[in-house]
């Protein structure tokens, strides 16, 4: 048994197409072939999985992306399950379900997985490759940890942070739902997410309590941060970090931006987090105990109570 | 952070619907809610993985499979992997994808889930939830192993063995695609498939060289065998062990059986496995020095050389 070589594959035509990805990936593949990837966990290591999926005409459509981006975001959007742990990624196993449309498109398709799969310094370790209407891409990812990052723990005047500037998937979905063509900016942080892996590890090394990565919008996942950690968190629009032309509504909105919302000291070294990572890091609220009858989350505007816009549920509440 | 709880999920029709799973699953679910599953492989152990996937249409019909089977097939096909490697089962994580249609037999595909899980010591550990034109089944198994049996290590001398009597999904298959009701017996090897774990465990100690589940039909699996070890497998087709119903070519053609195919000692002692894992096994060959121009698999019937039944292949080549 071997994870760092492949096994000679059997005939027929499914083969000869895995047989040109893993051509095309080269040394990014190790060990596909046998009947499952085997991996080494370091000694006092934590193993951490997540499974995340793409579908067409669900997650993204076949107009507003080019194969390799609908490659590339989808491994990419997996991975950040990875980092919103503070994990060092590993592995990324490929569920794809390609329709016969898609044939031609698939190792352009295979590009951006890995891409993505590079750019974090993992390898693509198997997967499974079926017939069927929809484009879907089930990305399994694994990686490992000494300590994760929960979403648990959040604590009573723990500050609220979050990394980036938040709008632009948002922008651009808006655009594209009315026939325009995005600003680039916006297009890209839909199309080329980064997973914030440095930016996770350096924050619980600096006291971060609970994080996850920004995938539902701002204002839900501030609610599962505090559904999970039994508190409350207050957060101030006014202060939310928003790409040029979002609004403050548009950032506390806005999914699968993959930046991470954390809960730590409110002495964070903004400066120094920027410094180590590239990237802003802005305190947007606080954490406060749970009061009974009072939402998860309440959202301040001009100083005053709003609303708290919903984000993305693929099955909303009838 | 923690594996053995569950954390509170925030709101919407999303986290509903898998709250009413993870109430179905009862104390089978573990650690559901963060970023990532947690989960930790025994010192000195390696981690296995592996994916599979199932849609309706390609891989199964509605028609044919309750919902119940429907999630018990698809799991237990893909914890056949991990049975084949010899391995210990953790996890499973489930990335579903859900038509409207199926909303209302979405808790019954989790008991199917649920039960295949339970019966081989598992665990659900995650999962995604998309919605999609087709129902598909992703399913990513782990678990851990010492010294894994893998696809490669066929040696010339060595016999082939393969535990079970083969042909039952080829007859259910067939029935239904005729309109015609299958035997129970064959019907239930489709649809309520066994992952060998106890019987993987058993050759591995027992000198298997290597091996792997019948997935593509004994001759295609051979085949499999034949080129990773860098060997020729010959087949003695009047040897197989076929169900009653099946003929010898059935049983060499049949996909999705999820018995075991091994090479190793031709001393192996069939009583004492059927004793130790309470199913046959029976020698059907040998394998021998590759010859150059002949191909991976000779298949030997009523003493002669047949031509090689091709098995299942979902991209059959142009």
């Amino acid at each position: 048994m071997t994870h760092l070589k492949h096994l000679p594959l059997g005939y027929g035509g499914e083969f000869a197409i895995i047989s040109a990805a893993l051509k095309r990936w080269g040394a990014l593949a190790s060990g596909i072939g046998d009947d499952c990837a085997v991996l080494d966990v370091p000694a006092g290591e934590r193993l951490v999985l997540s499974v995340d999926t793409a579908v067409e005409g669900v997650h993204f459509r076949r107009t507003w992306l080019s194969p390799e981006e609908i490659g590339y975001r989808a491994t990419m959007a997996a991975l950040s399950d990875l980092a919103a742990m503070a994990a060092t990624p590993m592995g990324v196993a490929i569920a794809l379900t390609l329709p016969t449309g898609w044939k031609d498109e698939f190792l352009a398709l295979c590009d951006g997985i890995g891409e993505a799969t590079k750019a974090v310094g993992a390898r693509i370790i198997g997967g499974d490759l079926s017939r069927g209407a929809d484009l879907s891409l089930s990305l399994t990812v694994v990686g490992h940890v000494a300590t994760p990052l929960s979403r648990e723990g959040a604590r009573p005047g723990d500050a609220i942070w979050v990394t980036g500037a938040l709008g632009g998937p948002l922008l651009a979905l808006r655009a594209w739902e009315r026939g325009e063509t995005p600003d680039a900016t916006a297009r890209a942080r839909f199309a080329r997410p980064t997973a914030r892996f440095d930016a996770a590890r350096w924050l619980l090394a600096h006291g971060a309590t609970a994080g996850l990565d920004l995938s539902d919008g701002l204002l839900s996942d501030a609610g599962h941060l505090a559904a999970a950690g039994g508190v409350q968190l207050v957060v101030n629009l006014d202060r939310l970090p928003a790409l040029a032309g979002a609004t403050a509504e548009d950032a506390a909105q806005s999914g699968e931006e993959y930046e991470l919302l954390v809960t730590g000291p409110a002495s964070l070294d903004a400066k120094a987090f920027e410094a180590a990572c590239g990237l802003p890091i802005t305190c947007i609220g606080a954490v406060v105990p749970p009061l009974p009858g009072e939402p998860l989350v309440e959202a301040l505007r001009h100083g005053a109570r709003v609303a708290v816009p919903r984000g993305h549920d693929h099955f909303p509440s009838p």
